[in-house]
């Protein structure tokens, strides 16, 4: 039985891993799971699923969760709630699949508390790569990526010497603007940002992929999953979302991973890792696909992934306050205050004004957090 | 230092693998190499590699030889002289890069002398799969596939359990003639049968997989090497021979192996497993290529394909009367005998007539081998 505490149970990624429980409940149990405000979907999760223990965002809506929660779940809230769910129970694996750097502090707690970490929470690698990494390394504990294009790199390295790797391709569909030019994004809705066609996702990644901001995230964490320089990293627009990202070995064999754009697939792999087990999802046919399109990564079109590798590669600060801009940049075009091209403005001023500086702890991050957001509420 | 014995230097695959060979002469040294009847490339090739050891198909031919060859080098001669190469030196490898059924004996020669078998000879499992598999597995040799196909397949298995494997699938280019109808394919002629689309490669493969032959006896050899029924094997049109085959994995997730069409990345990965090196082929780029086509299998348009399915699940003898069959109709085809769709003509009648019996040692291989090819001289 693999026992598994659930960071973040209403989101997407959690709900969809509660599904991957749900058709194999005799070989994984859920232990316990964190929500935000959503108590409605989380009492709901908890019958089903009978978690020892649950936490929410406040003390308010712990209270309000309480009474209509099975008798015997403990309830806790905030931060150290979110702690206690990922280091504080006899769980096997901790999947990450909250938003944003919240994830951070209960992510480490649970390395500490030697669990395997399914990681869906970008911002973790995004931000303290070098704490994180080290200190799983320290404890012994695995970090397995349940993003599907790390997944995939992941799957494809299996049983490969790591110094054979020349470099590998992140693929990305191009987000919901894959086929209009710059002068096209003007104006462009909330709505239509939010209509991504192959995954179906939360709000912030929906547009996150048409940024592309979400793939320069994804390269920042592949350098770290991976052990990887940024010159070994490429980004391959790939419209179908079929060959989920591969990598290129230095005889120049190339080993890909494809299926169905289904995220129960690499969730599942993460909690079943190393051994697969069947799942609920379609299977791939190419013949019935009948075409792949592949097309070079186009920088001018979407700068804010040239910002991402700048970023990465000035190191230290500088993902941190990458990924804090955009966070309130992309919150800020959902509630209408900003246009979809200022989100790329917002993030180009605030990485400008940055002076980067030595990451340490978290509380250097969190202070070059605050002072990003700051600056992108106002720019 | 690896040191390769190498059947068949004067081949396709011979030349190729000593092209590898020249591109790592401090890591790789050719011990022995046979050929057929091309002295004048044989002694050309001992030359350049210096082998202690080389062999010819007749006495008259190693006669030739010997004056021309530097100094030291021995020679030997017929199917003694294969087994010899095979099996009487200190190679760790035998590359079997021989056609036809000739490679049988040597192989199995090489194995019981405990070398690990670089296979690029088909009819080897084709025809004595179940002893072959049989027998490395009684002397703990390897099998290291060197078909581009197979050897994707086995690369793709790296790491992975084997009862974790749903099926796999074998692409197929399609052919010379993969887009001409079945009436197109009347009097066609043998030049255009030999220009193979992607590949070069030999007369009788190219022939082969111009009538989808050649992906039969691939099939049958899968269905060995990895251990699979043939219910597990798949056939795909992929007119691009980029994605090589792929393995599909209980949980839907599908491992691929991509590269440039170029024999040089299959022969070095059974010449360095478990490792990687480096190779002098070019690198795939997909945005260059920018589309893959796949189309479902036609199996009325390659019956040869169904046919060896069908004698694969028959077992036993058929797949060698089918192989010997089809031996015997590509060279009348390539003498201007018969045409190309007698080929499939001479492959049915043949199969048709055949009494399946079991086989249990090389002595009945050879019996209904000649039995076959008889019977294809005449129909």
């Amino acid at each position: 039985m693999k026992k598994i505490s659930l960071l973040g149970s209403t989101g997407s990624i959690g709900t969809q891993t509660l599904d991957i429980v749900r058709h194999q409940p005799d070989r994984f149990q859920i232990v316990a799971m964190s929500a935000g405000s959503n108590v409605e979907l989380l009492v709901e999760q908890a019958k089903e699923f009978k978690p020892q223990l649950v936490s929410v965002a406040t003390k308010q809506l712990a209270d309000q969760a309480r009474p209509l929660l099975p008798a015997g779940t403990k309830v806790t809230y905030g931060e150290e709630g979110l702690v206690e769910v990922a280091a504080g129970t006899d769980a096997d694996i901790v999947v990450t699949a909250i938003l944003g750097s919240r994830g951070l502090p209960a992510t480490l707690a649970a390395i500490d508390a030697g669990k395997t970490i399914g990681l869906a929470n970008k911002e973790t690698l995004v931000t303290a790569g070098h704490i994180v990494m080290q200190r799983a390394k320290e404890r012994g504990v695995a970090i397995l990526p349940i993003d599907s294009e790390h997944s995939a790199i992941f799957q494809c390295l299996n049983g490969e010497r790591r110094g054979d790797v020349l470099g590998i391709t992140l693929t990305a569909s191009g987000g919901s603007f894959r086929d209009r030019t710059r002068s096209e994004l003007e104006g462009v809705t909330v709505a239509e940002a939010l209509n991504h066609p192959n995954w179906s996702m939360g709000a912030k990644i929906t547009i996150d992929s048409a940024t592309m901001v979400n793939k320069g995230l994804e390269v920042i964490e592949a350098r770290w999953l991976f052990d990887l320089s940024y010159d070994q990293i490429s980004v391959l627009i790939h419209p179908e979302s079929i060959i989920h990202s591969y990598v290129e070995f230095i005889d120049h064999s190339i080993i890909a991973q494809l299926g169905m754009p289904d995220m129960r697939v690499p969730i599942q792999y993460a909690l079943t890792y190393p051994e697969r087990w069947t799942t609920p999802t379609g299977r791939l046919s190419l013949a019935e696909i009948g075409k792949l399109h592949f097309r070079p990564m186009d920088y001018d079109r979407y700068p804010c992934l040239r910002l991402a590798f700048d970023c990465g590669r000035l190191g230290e600060s500088a993902p941190a306050v990458f990924n804090a801009a955009n966070e309130v940049a992309v919150a800020r075009f959902l509630k209408g205050e900003i246009t979809f091209l200022d989100i790329e403005r917002v993030l180009e001023t605030v990485v400008e004004r940055h002076d980067v500086c030595e990451i340490r702890d978290l509380q250097t991050i969190n202070e070059v957090d605050q002072w990003a957001r700051s600056l992108a509420e106002t720019v």
